[in-house]
């Protein structure tokens, strides 16, 4: 079974080596992106219950809160803290932009144009809009994500342009004789 | 006590209502706002174990979750994820800027200039830096505020410039004659 290949490998490497033969073979690095390349997550659902714990331990507001309260605001009805609808992009990047090394952001732009509710299905579309590579820094460089976070109804409930760091595929990934190279 | 005629009036009043009444004596409406105005926040305590479960729910990436991992990461030792940090720093938010029918933000643009660690205390300085009457809405506006999110080491973790809807104050809070024109 694959499985028990898969352990013996494992066994044998051990975990941190077989995390990084991994990820050379799986992960994206700063070559293997370019302009107008998409990504598309799975979903995540807004459960009601978990919306309002988050809310009560981050954004303790009523409309986040109380359905009454929120008839009666901005929002007419409950709403999402913006920041759980983020935390919960922030899940669909992760599982969808495999880039080596993890998403580290430096931050980006955010907009809430339509509130999250309760029951929501999210999803997010993403697209690389501007790869700048690092002057300072020659193993790296910087990539412009938009993410767009969308409803079951393909409404946007989320725009968020991030700044994400990127590197380059390391030397050894590539030439496995340089292997006494590596960090 | 003052308690008891605390909730004899809610008794009388209704919550409701005197949450209005409550909200239209403390809190801050637009004509109450100024360019350069500054609220500062209490504490965030970034609990090790809260701060690896936030990750684990919604930025399960190695440097957020493993100490060795995360030793070998760009960040050099664990790190909150930026939307714990975020989240954090919208709850010391909600706490310092008591803005009227509480704080609807369109979005912004947020940085994190350095990690937050575990342990860390945060808190938040924040200033107003432009309000911009609504055109369409005569009862708004839009505040900009930067807030700026600080470790113990009075260090940068987060910058986060916000656009907020504020609301100008009711005719009947200023007129208790004008009661029945109330919504």
């Amino acid at each position: 079974m694959a499985t028990s290949i898969f352990y013996a490998t494992v066994k044998k490497m051990g975990w941190h080596a077989m995390d990084q033969k991994f990820e050379a073979l799986t992960a994206l690095y700063l070559e293997d992106l370019y302009v107008g390349q998409r990504f598309t997550s799975g979903t995540y659902h807004m459960d009601e219950d978990r919306m309002k714990a988050f809310a009560a331990e981050f954004d303790p507001q009523p409309f986040h809160l109380d359905e009454a309260a929120a008839q009666r605001s901005i929002f007419r009805g409950l709403a999402a803290s913006g920041w759980h609808t983020a935390a919960a992009t922030m899940r669909l990047m992760v599982e969808s932009l495999p880039f080596a090394g993890g998403m580290a952001g430096l931050g980006g732009e955010i907009a809430w144009p339509r509130p999250t509710r309760p029951g929501d299905t999210l999803r997010v579309e993403s697209e690389i809009i501007e790869i700048v590579p690092s002057r300072s820094k020659p193993n790296q460089g910087i990539v412009i994500v938009r993410s767009t976070t969308l409803n079951q109804h393909g409404e946007h409930v989320q725009a968020f342009t991030a700044k994400i760091i990127v590197f380059k595929r390391p030397v050894e990934a590539n030439s496995p004789t340089m292997n006494s190279s590596g960090s």
